[in-house]
Protein backbone atom coordinates (compact mmCIF):
# COMPACT_ATOMS: atom_id res chain seq x y z
CA UNK A 1 0.00 0.00 0.00
CA UNK A 2 1.11 4.01 -0.87
CA UNK A 3 2.37 5.88 2.20
CA UNK A 4 2.55 9.13 0.65
CA UNK A 5 3.92 11.96 2.02
CA UNK A 6 3.13 15.13 -0.08
CA UNK A 7 4.92 18.52 1.08
CA UNK A 8 3.37 21.98 0.15
CA UNK A 9 6.00 24.81 0.65
CA UNK A 10 4.26 28.12 0.25
CA UNK A 11 5.31 31.70 0.83
CA UNK A 12 3.88 32.11 3.84
CA UNK A 13 2.53 28.75 5.32
CA UNK A 14 3.91 24.92 4.67
CA UNK A 15 1.98 21.85 4.78
CA UNK A 16 3.05 18.38 4.94
CA UNK A 17 0.41 15.95 4.53
CA UNK A 18 0.24 11.60 5.28
CA UNK A 19 -1.89 10.81 2.12
CA UNK A 20 -3.55 7.31 0.88
CA UNK A 21 -5.81 6.60 -1.50
CA UNK A 22 -6.67 10.09 -2.11
CA UNK A 23 -7.47 10.98 1.51
CA UNK A 24 -5.41 13.12 3.99
CA UNK A 25 -4.97 10.82 6.98
CA UNK A 26 -2.62 13.63 9.31
CA UNK A 27 -1.60 16.83 8.47
CA UNK A 28 0.82 19.42 10.41
CA UNK A 29 0.63 23.55 8.87
CA UNK A 30 3.15 25.81 9.72
CA UNK A 31 4.85 29.16 8.72
CA UNK A 32 7.83 28.80 6.51
CA UNK A 33 10.68 28.23 7.74
CA UNK A 34 13.60 25.57 6.22
CA UNK A 35 14.02 21.69 5.78
CA UNK A 36 14.10 20.52 9.30
CA UNK A 37 10.87 22.13 10.26
CA UNK A 38 9.39 20.43 7.40
CA UNK A 39 11.26 17.14 8.39
CA UNK A 40 9.95 17.22 12.11
CA UNK A 41 6.26 17.64 10.56
CA UNK A 42 6.88 14.08 8.34
CA UNK A 43 8.10 12.40 11.39
CA UNK A 44 4.93 13.84 13.19
CA UNK A 45 2.49 12.54 10.62
CA UNK A 46 4.16 8.74 10.36
CA UNK A 47 3.44 8.26 14.12
CA UNK A 48 -0.04 9.86 13.69
CA UNK A 49 -0.59 7.14 11.21
CA UNK A 50 1.88 4.74 11.93
CA UNK A 51 3.63 3.96 9.41
CA UNK A 52 7.25 3.61 9.98
CA UNK A 53 8.28 4.79 6.99
CA UNK A 54 6.92 6.95 3.89
CA UNK A 55 6.60 5.12 0.37
CA UNK A 56 7.48 8.10 -1.12
CA UNK A 57 7.56 11.66 -0.45
CA UNK A 58 6.56 14.37 -3.10
CA UNK A 59 7.08 18.15 -2.85
CA UNK A 60 5.98 21.45 -4.38
CA UNK A 61 7.88 25.03 -3.82
CA UNK A 62 6.79 28.39 -5.36
CA UNK A 63 10.61 29.03 -6.50
CA UNK A 64 13.12 28.46 -9.46
CA UNK A 65 14.60 24.97 -8.73
CA UNK A 66 16.58 22.24 -10.60
CA UNK A 67 13.78 19.44 -10.74
CA UNK A 68 16.18 17.18 -11.93
CA UNK A 69 19.16 17.65 -9.41
CA UNK A 70 15.88 17.97 -7.13
CA UNK A 71 17.18 21.29 -5.64
CA UNK A 72 15.61 24.97 -4.81
CA UNK A 73 17.47 27.31 -6.46
CA UNK A 74 18.07 31.41 -5.34
CA UNK A 75 14.18 32.46 -4.36
CA UNK A 76 13.47 35.45 -2.63
CA UNK A 77 10.46 34.42 -0.86
CA UNK A 78 12.19 31.38 0.49
CA UNK A 79 15.16 32.30 2.00
CA UNK A 80 15.32 29.33 4.07
CA UNK A 81 15.07 27.41 1.52
CA UNK A 82 18.17 29.03 -1.14
CA UNK A 83 20.38 26.08 -2.82
CA UNK A 84 18.70 22.92 -0.46
CA UNK A 85 19.02 19.92 -1.72
CA UNK A 86 15.50 18.73 -0.86
CA UNK A 87 15.06 15.64 -2.35
CA UNK A 88 18.86 14.29 -1.44
CA UNK A 89 18.29 15.67 1.84
CA UNK A 90 15.16 14.17 2.75
CA UNK A 91 15.63 11.01 0.86
CA UNK A 92 18.71 10.22 3.17
CA UNK A 93 16.42 10.84 6.16
CA UNK A 94 13.59 8.90 5.40
CA UNK A 95 15.05 6.28 2.77
CA UNK A 96 12.69 6.62 0.17
CA UNK A 97 12.30 8.30 -3.35
CA UNK A 98 11.98 12.22 -3.28
CA UNK A 99 10.57 14.04 -5.78
CA UNK A 100 10.75 18.59 -6.33
CA UNK A 101 8.58 19.90 -8.53
CA UNK A 102 7.05 23.56 -8.99
CA UNK A 103 4.14 24.19 -6.92
CA UNK A 104 1.75 24.97 -9.69
CA UNK A 105 2.07 22.05 -11.55
CA UNK A 106 1.79 19.73 -8.51
CA UNK A 107 -1.56 21.68 -7.72
CA UNK A 108 -2.66 20.64 -11.84
CA UNK A 109 -1.32 16.55 -10.77
CA UNK A 110 -3.82 17.40 -7.72
CA UNK A 111 -6.82 18.08 -10.13
CA UNK A 112 -5.41 15.18 -12.16
CA UNK A 113 -5.13 12.58 -9.64
CA UNK A 114 -7.59 13.88 -7.48
CA UNK A 115 -9.98 16.07 -8.23
CA UNK A 116 -10.93 17.20 -12.37
CA UNK A 117 -8.88 13.89 -13.65
CA UNK A 118 -9.29 15.17 -17.26
CA UNK A 119 -6.98 14.52 -20.18
CA UNK A 120 -6.78 17.92 -21.35
CA UNK A 121 -7.00 21.30 -18.89
CA UNK A 122 -4.60 23.83 -17.38
CA UNK A 123 -4.75 24.52 -13.64
CA UNK A 124 -4.03 28.07 -12.73
CA UNK A 125 -3.28 29.96 -9.54
CA UNK A 126 -4.23 33.69 -9.12
CA UNK A 127 -3.20 34.39 -5.91
CA UNK A 128 0.26 36.59 -4.64
CA UNK A 129 1.64 35.86 -7.90
CA UNK A 130 0.05 33.82 -10.88
CA UNK A 131 1.31 30.39 -12.05
CA UNK A 132 -0.24 27.33 -14.07
CA UNK A 133 0.87 23.74 -14.23
CA UNK A 134 -0.61 21.72 -17.86
CA UNK A 135 -2.35 18.46 -18.56
CA UNK A 136 -2.32 17.35 -21.90
CA UNK A 137 -3.57 13.51 -22.85
CA UNK A 138 -3.62 12.80 -19.54
CA UNK A 139 0.18 13.31 -18.72
CA UNK A 140 1.78 16.43 -17.27
CA UNK A 141 3.52 18.83 -19.82
CA UNK A 142 6.69 19.22 -18.23
CA UNK A 143 8.47 21.07 -20.85
CA UNK A 144 12.56 20.54 -20.92
CA UNK A 145 13.19 20.78 -17.44
CA UNK A 146 10.04 21.14 -15.93
CA UNK A 147 9.36 24.42 -15.80
CA UNK A 148 6.48 24.58 -18.16
CA UNK A 149 3.54 26.73 -17.32
CA UNK A 150 4.55 29.63 -16.20
CA UNK A 151 1.68 31.63 -17.63
CA UNK A 152 2.35 34.27 -14.86
CA UNK A 153 5.61 35.70 -17.27
CA UNK A 154 3.96 35.70 -20.57
CA UNK A 155 4.29 39.32 -21.49
CA UNK A 156 1.31 41.18 -22.45
CA UNK A 157 2.48 44.73 -22.40
CA UNK A 158 5.90 45.09 -24.00
CA UNK A 159 6.17 48.39 -22.54
CA UNK A 160 4.21 47.43 -19.03
CA UNK A 161 5.14 47.80 -15.76
CA UNK A 162 8.02 46.17 -14.50
CA UNK A 163 7.60 42.73 -13.08
CA UNK A 164 9.70 40.65 -10.20
CA UNK A 165 11.37 38.47 -12.95
CA UNK A 166 13.14 41.27 -14.63
CA UNK A 167 11.29 41.59 -17.59
CA UNK A 168 8.20 44.16 -18.24
CA UNK A 169 4.60 43.64 -18.35
CA UNK A 170 3.82 40.46 -17.75
CA UNK A 171 0.65 38.53 -16.50
CA UNK A 172 2.01 38.99 -13.14
CA UNK A 173 2.92 42.25 -12.76
CA UNK A 174 -0.49 43.48 -14.23
CA UNK A 175 -3.03 40.62 -12.43
CA UNK A 176 -0.83 39.27 -9.53
CA UNK A 177 -1.98 40.01 -5.89
CA UNK A 178 1.22 41.65 -5.09
CA UNK A 179 1.35 44.21 -8.11
CA UNK A 180 -2.53 44.64 -7.75
CA UNK A 181 -1.56 45.76 -3.67
CA UNK A 182 1.18 47.70 -5.04
CA UNK A 183 -1.01 49.53 -7.82
CA UNK A 184 -3.66 50.24 -4.79
CA UNK A 185 -1.01 51.75 -3.14
CA UNK A 186 0.49 53.84 -5.71
CA UNK A 187 -2.83 55.06 -6.94
CA UNK A 188 -5.12 54.89 -4.12
CA UNK A 189 -2.82 56.27 -2.14
CA UNK A 190 -3.87 52.95 0.63
CA UNK A 191 -1.81 50.03 1.77
CA UNK A 192 -4.46 47.68 0.65
CA UNK A 193 -4.13 43.76 -0.15
CA UNK A 194 -5.49 42.69 -2.99
CA UNK A 195 -8.22 40.89 -1.37
CA UNK A 196 -9.48 44.56 0.39
CA UNK A 197 -8.68 45.98 -2.86
CA UNK A 198 -11.85 43.86 -4.25
CA UNK A 199 -14.07 44.81 -1.56
CA UNK A 200 -13.23 48.66 -1.81
CA UNK A 201 -14.02 48.23 -5.56
CA UNK A 202 -17.75 47.59 -4.75
CA UNK A 203 -17.53 51.77 -3.76
CA UNK A 204 -14.61 52.78 -4.85
CA UNK A 205 -14.42 53.62 -9.00
CA UNK A 206 -10.47 53.59 -9.03
CA UNK A 207 -10.25 50.29 -7.18
CA UNK A 208 -13.10 48.86 -9.53
CA UNK A 209 -10.91 50.26 -12.55
CA UNK A 210 -7.54 48.17 -10.82
CA UNK A 211 -10.00 45.38 -10.58
CA UNK A 212 -11.10 45.73 -14.18
CA UNK A 213 -7.89 46.12 -15.72
CA UNK A 214 -6.51 43.01 -13.80
CA UNK A 215 -9.03 40.45 -14.71
CA UNK A 216 -8.77 41.81 -18.60
CA UNK A 217 -5.37 40.66 -18.60
CA UNK A 218 -6.07 37.67 -16.57
CA UNK A 219 -8.66 37.23 -19.38
CA UNK A 220 -6.17 37.76 -21.99
CA UNK A 221 -4.33 35.30 -20.59
CA UNK A 222 -6.52 32.36 -20.14
CA UNK A 223 -7.43 33.06 -23.76
CA UNK A 224 -4.19 32.70 -24.94
CA UNK A 225 -3.83 29.26 -23.02
CA UNK A 226 -7.71 29.08 -24.63
CA UNK A 227 -6.04 28.97 -28.28
CA UNK A 228 -2.63 27.54 -27.60
CA UNK A 229 -3.63 24.23 -25.61
CA UNK A 230 -7.53 23.97 -26.64
CA UNK A 231 -7.88 22.59 -23.22
CA UNK A 232 -11.23 21.27 -22.28
CA UNK A 233 -11.17 23.92 -19.33
CA UNK A 234 -9.09 25.98 -16.95
CA UNK A 235 -9.23 24.96 -13.46
CA UNK A 236 -8.62 28.07 -11.17
CA UNK A 237 -7.37 27.84 -7.71
CA UNK A 238 -5.47 30.36 -5.07
CA UNK A 239 -6.31 33.26 -2.83
CA UNK A 240 -7.79 35.71 -5.40
CA UNK A 241 -10.54 33.41 -6.34
CA UNK A 242 -11.87 33.49 -2.84
CA UNK A 243 -13.66 36.58 -4.63
CA UNK A 244 -15.01 34.84 -7.75
CA UNK A 245 -18.18 36.12 -7.53
CA UNK A 246 -16.90 39.72 -8.09
CA UNK A 247 -13.73 38.78 -10.10
CA UNK A 248 -15.11 35.51 -12.07
CA UNK A 249 -17.97 37.16 -14.40
CA UNK A 250 -15.13 39.87 -15.64
CA UNK A 251 -12.60 37.27 -16.16
CA UNK A 252 -14.50 35.03 -18.82
CA UNK A 253 -16.23 37.88 -20.07
CA UNK A 254 -12.63 38.90 -21.27
CA UNK A 255 -11.28 35.38 -21.88
CA UNK A 256 -14.35 34.92 -24.51
CA UNK A 257 -13.53 38.30 -25.93
CA UNK A 258 -10.50 37.00 -26.74
CA UNK A 259 -10.69 33.55 -27.93
CA UNK A 260 -12.13 31.33 -30.34
CA UNK A 261 -14.91 29.02 -29.09
CA UNK A 262 -16.21 29.28 -25.44
CA UNK A 263 -13.16 29.01 -22.74
CA UNK A 264 -14.73 27.09 -20.04
CA UNK A 265 -13.50 28.19 -16.55
CA UNK A 266 -13.90 26.01 -13.13
CA UNK A 267 -12.76 26.87 -9.69
CA UNK A 268 -10.85 23.89 -8.15
CA UNK A 269 -13.24 21.75 -5.51
CA UNK A 270 -9.70 20.69 -3.83
CA UNK A 271 -9.54 24.25 -2.06
CA UNK A 272 -6.22 24.87 -0.69
CA UNK A 273 -5.45 21.08 -0.60
CA UNK A 274 -4.89 21.04 -4.46
CA UNK A 275 -1.22 21.31 -4.25
CA UNK A 276 -0.49 19.57 -1.03
CA UNK A 277 -2.35 16.67 -2.25
CA UNK A 278 -0.71 16.81 -5.75
CA UNK A 279 2.73 16.58 -4.52
CA UNK A 280 1.96 13.57 -2.52
CA UNK A 281 0.42 12.19 -6.12
CA UNK A 282 4.01 13.70 -7.89
CA UNK A 283 6.06 10.96 -8.10
CA UNK A 284 3.38 9.05 -10.32
CA UNK A 285 3.38 11.61 -12.58
CA UNK A 286 7.09 12.66 -12.81
CA UNK A 287 8.62 12.53 -17.01
CA UNK A 288 8.60 8.70 -17.73
CA UNK A 289 12.10 9.36 -20.06
CA UNK A 290 14.00 11.53 -17.72
CA UNK B 1 6.15 -2.86 -44.62
CA UNK B 2 4.27 0.75 -44.36
CA UNK B 3 2.91 1.89 -47.45
CA UNK B 4 2.34 5.36 -46.21
CA UNK B 5 0.82 8.22 -48.52
CA UNK B 6 0.95 11.58 -47.33
CA UNK B 7 -1.22 14.11 -48.38
CA UNK B 8 -0.78 18.40 -47.57
CA UNK B 9 -3.49 20.78 -48.94
CA UNK B 10 -2.30 23.80 -48.90
CA UNK B 11 -3.90 27.50 -49.80
CA UNK B 12 -2.44 27.28 -53.07
CA UNK B 13 -0.71 23.89 -53.85
CA UNK B 14 -1.29 20.42 -52.62
CA UNK B 15 1.44 17.58 -52.75
CA UNK B 16 0.88 14.03 -51.81
CA UNK B 17 3.68 11.45 -51.68
CA UNK B 18 4.66 7.84 -50.97
CA UNK B 19 6.91 7.92 -48.15
CA UNK B 20 8.77 4.77 -47.05
CA UNK B 21 11.10 4.75 -44.03
CA UNK B 22 11.30 8.36 -44.03
CA UNK B 23 11.89 9.08 -47.65
CA UNK B 24 9.58 10.88 -50.32
CA UNK B 25 9.60 7.61 -53.14
CA UNK B 26 6.93 9.24 -55.04
CA UNK B 27 5.55 12.74 -55.49
CA UNK B 28 2.83 14.64 -57.08
CA UNK B 29 2.07 18.61 -56.62
CA UNK B 30 -0.99 20.42 -58.40
CA UNK B 31 -2.93 23.62 -57.52
CA UNK B 32 -5.41 23.22 -54.65
CA UNK B 33 -8.38 21.65 -56.16
CA UNK B 34 -10.81 19.22 -54.56
CA UNK B 35 -11.16 15.77 -53.46
CA UNK B 36 -11.37 14.12 -56.73
CA UNK B 37 -7.61 15.58 -57.43
CA UNK B 38 -6.28 13.95 -54.47
CA UNK B 39 -7.53 10.80 -55.04
CA UNK B 40 -6.21 10.51 -58.91
CA UNK B 41 -2.79 11.87 -57.28
CA UNK B 42 -2.67 9.20 -55.26
CA UNK B 43 -3.37 6.67 -57.83
CA UNK B 44 -0.51 8.09 -59.74
CA UNK B 45 2.11 7.48 -56.91
CA UNK B 46 0.42 4.38 -56.19
CA UNK B 47 1.57 3.34 -59.71
CA UNK B 48 5.05 4.64 -59.47
CA UNK B 49 5.97 3.15 -56.71
CA UNK B 50 4.09 -0.45 -57.40
CA UNK B 51 2.05 -0.45 -54.11
CA UNK B 52 -1.30 -2.78 -54.89
CA UNK B 53 -2.87 -0.09 -52.42
CA UNK B 54 -1.29 2.11 -49.16
CA UNK B 55 -1.13 0.89 -45.52
CA UNK B 56 -2.68 4.31 -44.57
CA UNK B 57 -3.47 7.51 -45.67
CA UNK B 58 -2.38 10.90 -43.56
CA UNK B 59 -4.37 14.44 -44.74
CA UNK B 60 -2.69 17.75 -43.39
CA UNK B 61 -5.23 21.13 -44.10
CA UNK B 62 -5.20 24.85 -43.22
CA UNK B 63 -8.76 24.47 -42.66
CA UNK B 64 -11.07 24.64 -39.55
CA UNK B 65 -12.26 20.76 -39.13
CA UNK B 66 -13.36 17.85 -36.87
CA UNK B 67 -10.84 16.18 -36.53
CA UNK B 68 -12.67 13.19 -35.07
CA UNK B 69 -15.22 12.83 -37.87
CA UNK B 70 -12.27 13.33 -40.32
CA UNK B 71 -14.34 16.33 -41.96
CA UNK B 72 -13.47 19.69 -43.24
CA UNK B 73 -15.38 22.45 -42.12
CA UNK B 74 -16.50 25.66 -43.79
CA UNK B 75 -12.91 27.37 -44.58
CA UNK B 76 -13.17 30.41 -47.28
CA UNK B 77 -9.95 29.71 -48.29
CA UNK B 78 -10.35 26.23 -49.55
CA UNK B 79 -13.88 26.10 -51.16
CA UNK B 80 -13.48 23.04 -52.62
CA UNK B 81 -13.47 21.28 -49.57
CA UNK B 82 -16.20 22.62 -47.52
CA UNK B 83 -17.69 19.96 -45.55
CA UNK B 84 -16.21 17.28 -47.17
CA UNK B 85 -15.25 13.67 -45.88
CA UNK B 86 -11.85 13.39 -46.31
CA UNK B 87 -11.17 10.07 -44.28
CA UNK B 88 -15.02 8.60 -45.04
CA UNK B 89 -14.18 9.35 -48.95
CA UNK B 90 -10.38 8.62 -49.41
CA UNK B 91 -10.95 5.66 -46.84
CA UNK B 92 -13.99 4.26 -49.43
CA UNK B 93 -11.92 4.98 -52.30
CA UNK B 94 -8.38 3.33 -51.20
CA UNK B 95 -9.50 0.63 -48.71
CA UNK B 96 -7.32 1.25 -45.64
CA UNK B 97 -7.57 4.00 -42.44
CA UNK B 98 -7.34 7.54 -43.03
CA UNK B 99 -6.58 10.70 -40.83
CA UNK B 100 -6.98 13.60 -40.89
CA UNK B 101 -5.51 17.05 -39.18
CA UNK B 102 -4.17 20.41 -38.60
CA UNK B 103 -1.72 21.18 -41.32
CA UNK B 104 0.89 22.81 -38.82
CA UNK B 105 -0.08 19.93 -36.14
CA UNK B 106 1.21 17.84 -39.50
CA UNK B 107 4.70 19.44 -39.81
CA UNK B 108 5.21 19.44 -35.95
CA UNK B 109 5.05 15.57 -36.51
CA UNK B 110 7.32 15.84 -39.64
CA UNK B 111 9.75 17.34 -37.07
CA UNK B 112 9.08 14.50 -34.68
CA UNK B 113 9.08 11.57 -37.06
CA UNK B 114 11.99 12.98 -39.51
CA UNK B 115 13.61 15.74 -38.35
CA UNK B 116 14.59 17.55 -34.66
CA UNK B 117 13.09 13.70 -33.32
CA UNK B 118 13.27 15.67 -29.98
CA UNK B 119 10.91 15.50 -26.99
CA UNK B 120 9.75 18.96 -27.10
CA UNK B 121 9.37 21.43 -29.07
CA UNK B 122 7.15 23.66 -31.26
CA UNK B 123 7.04 24.15 -34.55
CA UNK B 124 5.78 27.40 -35.74
CA UNK B 125 4.87 28.24 -39.61
CA UNK B 126 5.47 31.78 -40.40
CA UNK B 127 3.49 32.33 -44.17
CA UNK B 128 0.11 33.62 -45.14
CA UNK B 129 -1.61 32.51 -41.58
CA UNK B 130 0.64 31.80 -38.70
CA UNK B 131 0.18 28.21 -37.05
CA UNK B 132 1.71 26.01 -34.67
CA UNK B 133 1.99 22.49 -33.13
CA UNK B 134 3.40 20.98 -29.77
CA UNK B 135 5.49 17.93 -28.90
CA UNK B 136 5.84 17.71 -24.95
CA UNK B 137 7.79 14.49 -23.95
CA UNK B 138 7.83 13.12 -27.52
CA UNK B 139 3.65 13.39 -28.21
CA UNK B 140 2.08 15.88 -29.55
CA UNK B 141 -0.45 18.22 -27.82
CA UNK B 142 -3.45 17.67 -29.79
CA UNK B 143 -6.35 19.44 -27.43
CA UNK B 144 -9.52 18.36 -26.98
CA UNK B 145 -10.76 18.14 -30.17
CA UNK B 146 -6.80 18.25 -31.95
CA UNK B 147 -7.31 22.07 -31.89
CA UNK B 148 -4.47 23.04 -29.87
CA UNK B 149 -1.48 25.12 -31.41
CA UNK B 150 -3.50 28.00 -32.75
CA UNK B 151 -0.68 30.46 -31.98
CA UNK B 152 -1.86 32.77 -34.57
CA UNK B 153 -4.68 33.44 -32.90
CA UNK B 154 -3.36 34.26 -29.60
CA UNK B 155 -4.70 37.73 -28.70
CA UNK B 156 -1.21 40.15 -28.35
CA UNK B 157 -3.75 43.66 -28.64
CA UNK B 158 -7.05 43.50 -27.64
CA UNK B 159 -7.52 46.62 -29.55
CA UNK B 160 -5.37 46.05 -32.34
CA UNK B 161 -6.05 45.39 -36.19
CA UNK B 162 -9.41 43.16 -37.00
CA UNK B 163 -8.27 39.57 -37.94
CA UNK B 164 -9.60 37.00 -40.23
CA UNK B 165 -10.92 35.05 -37.26
CA UNK B 166 -13.50 37.88 -36.25
CA UNK B 167 -11.30 38.87 -33.41
CA UNK B 168 -8.60 41.46 -33.15
CA UNK B 169 -4.66 41.65 -32.58
CA UNK B 170 -4.38 38.44 -33.18
CA UNK B 171 -0.59 37.88 -33.83
CA UNK B 172 -2.05 36.31 -37.54
CA UNK B 173 -3.40 40.08 -37.68
CA UNK B 174 0.33 41.63 -36.56
CA UNK B 175 2.26 39.49 -38.71
CA UNK B 176 1.19 37.11 -40.82
CA UNK B 177 2.20 37.59 -44.54
CA UNK B 178 -1.53 37.96 -46.06
CA UNK B 179 -1.87 41.09 -42.69
CA UNK B 180 1.65 42.64 -43.96
CA UNK B 181 0.78 42.55 -47.20
CA UNK B 182 -2.69 44.14 -46.72
CA UNK B 183 -0.57 46.96 -44.13
CA UNK B 184 1.90 47.45 -46.77
CA UNK B 185 -1.11 48.59 -49.24
CA UNK B 186 -2.56 50.38 -47.28
CA UNK B 187 0.51 52.41 -45.58
CA UNK B 188 3.05 52.52 -48.23
CA UNK B 189 0.35 52.60 -51.00
CA UNK B 190 1.52 49.71 -53.56
CA UNK B 191 0.80 45.91 -53.70
CA UNK B 192 3.48 43.73 -52.70
CA UNK B 193 3.69 40.64 -51.34
CA UNK B 194 5.40 40.11 -47.66
CA UNK B 195 7.79 38.74 -49.87
CA UNK B 196 8.34 42.22 -51.77
CA UNK B 197 7.50 44.25 -48.22
CA UNK B 198 11.27 42.30 -46.72
CA UNK B 199 13.06 43.14 -50.22
CA UNK B 200 11.77 47.05 -49.79
CA UNK B 201 12.56 47.17 -46.14
CA UNK B 202 16.14 47.49 -47.28
CA UNK B 203 16.02 50.90 -48.70
CA UNK B 204 12.59 52.16 -47.44
CA UNK B 205 11.65 53.23 -43.98
CA UNK B 206 8.33 53.09 -43.95
CA UNK B 207 8.64 49.06 -44.90
CA UNK B 208 11.04 48.77 -42.36
CA UNK B 209 8.91 50.04 -39.60
CA UNK B 210 6.29 47.64 -40.71
CA UNK B 211 8.58 44.47 -41.25
CA UNK B 212 10.29 45.44 -37.69
CA UNK B 213 6.61 45.71 -36.09
CA UNK B 214 6.12 42.09 -37.13
CA UNK B 215 9.31 40.45 -36.21
CA UNK B 216 8.26 41.77 -32.92
CA UNK B 217 5.20 41.08 -32.40
CA UNK B 218 6.31 37.20 -34.10
CA UNK B 219 9.09 37.49 -31.21
CA UNK B 220 7.07 38.31 -28.18
CA UNK B 221 4.28 35.19 -29.86
CA UNK B 222 7.22 32.95 -29.52
CA UNK B 223 8.20 34.35 -25.55
CA UNK B 224 4.93 33.49 -24.84
CA UNK B 225 5.34 29.67 -26.40
CA UNK B 226 8.70 29.53 -24.36
CA UNK B 227 6.83 30.60 -20.68
CA UNK B 228 4.03 28.63 -21.39
CA UNK B 229 5.63 25.03 -22.84
CA UNK B 230 9.67 25.54 -21.88
CA UNK B 231 10.73 23.62 -25.61
CA UNK B 232 14.25 22.76 -26.41
CA UNK B 233 13.70 24.59 -29.19
CA UNK B 234 10.95 26.05 -31.78
CA UNK B 235 11.45 25.69 -35.46
CA UNK B 236 9.91 27.26 -38.02
CA UNK B 237 9.15 26.86 -41.30
CA UNK B 238 6.95 28.34 -43.85
CA UNK B 239 7.81 30.95 -46.44
CA UNK B 240 8.41 34.38 -44.42
CA UNK B 241 11.36 32.32 -42.86
CA UNK B 242 13.28 31.78 -46.63
CA UNK B 243 13.67 35.57 -45.54
CA UNK B 244 15.45 34.54 -42.41
CA UNK B 245 18.71 36.36 -42.38
CA UNK B 246 16.80 39.57 -42.32
CA UNK B 247 13.80 38.60 -39.94
CA UNK B 248 15.50 35.81 -37.75
CA UNK B 249 17.86 38.26 -35.74
CA UNK B 250 14.87 40.48 -35.30
CA UNK B 251 12.24 37.85 -34.33
CA UNK B 252 15.16 36.65 -31.77
CA UNK B 253 16.01 40.00 -30.11
CA UNK B 254 12.47 40.43 -29.58
CA UNK B 255 11.40 37.35 -28.29
CA UNK B 256 14.65 36.73 -26.04
CA UNK B 257 13.50 40.39 -24.48
CA UNK B 258 10.18 38.54 -23.49
CA UNK B 259 11.36 35.67 -22.13
CA UNK B 260 13.58 34.54 -19.06
CA UNK B 261 16.17 31.89 -20.79
CA UNK B 262 17.16 32.06 -24.11
CA UNK B 263 14.88 30.92 -26.60
CA UNK B 264 15.89 28.86 -29.19
CA UNK B 265 14.69 29.40 -33.04
CA UNK B 266 15.70 27.10 -36.00
CA UNK B 267 14.44 26.68 -39.14
CA UNK B 268 13.15 23.48 -40.55
CA UNK B 269 15.74 21.32 -42.14
CA UNK B 270 12.82 19.40 -44.01
CA UNK B 271 12.11 22.62 -46.51
CA UNK B 272 8.44 22.20 -47.75
CA UNK B 273 8.18 18.72 -47.20
CA UNK B 274 8.20 18.79 -43.64
CA UNK B 275 4.24 18.78 -43.49
CA UNK B 276 4.15 16.27 -46.42
CA UNK B 277 6.26 13.95 -44.32
CA UNK B 278 4.42 14.75 -41.08
CA UNK B 279 0.85 14.03 -42.64
CA UNK B 280 2.00 10.55 -43.76
CA UNK B 281 3.41 9.73 -40.52
CA UNK B 282 0.35 11.07 -38.64
CA UNK B 283 -1.55 8.01 -38.25
CA UNK B 284 1.21 6.93 -35.67
CA UNK B 285 0.61 9.75 -33.52
CA UNK B 286 -2.84 10.19 -33.18
CA UNK B 287 -4.53 10.25 -29.38
CA UNK B 288 -3.89 7.02 -28.16
CA UNK B 289 -7.56 7.12 -26.19
CA UNK B 290 -9.63 8.96 -29.04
Amino acid sequence: MEHAIGVDIGGTQTRVAAVGEGQILARRAFPTRGIHEVERAIREVLVEVGWPQPTTIGVGAPAPMDMRAGRILGCPNLPHWNGVEVTQDLGRAFGCPVSLANDATCAAIGELAYGYRARDFVYLTWSTGIGGGIVSGGRVVWGASGQAGEIGHIVLEPDGPPCACGKRGCLEALAGGASLARRAAAELGTSLSARQLVERAAYDAAARRLIASACRALGQGIAILWEILEPERIILGGGLTGSWATLGPQVLSAARSMARGEPRLERTRLGDDVGLLGAAALPAHLPTDW
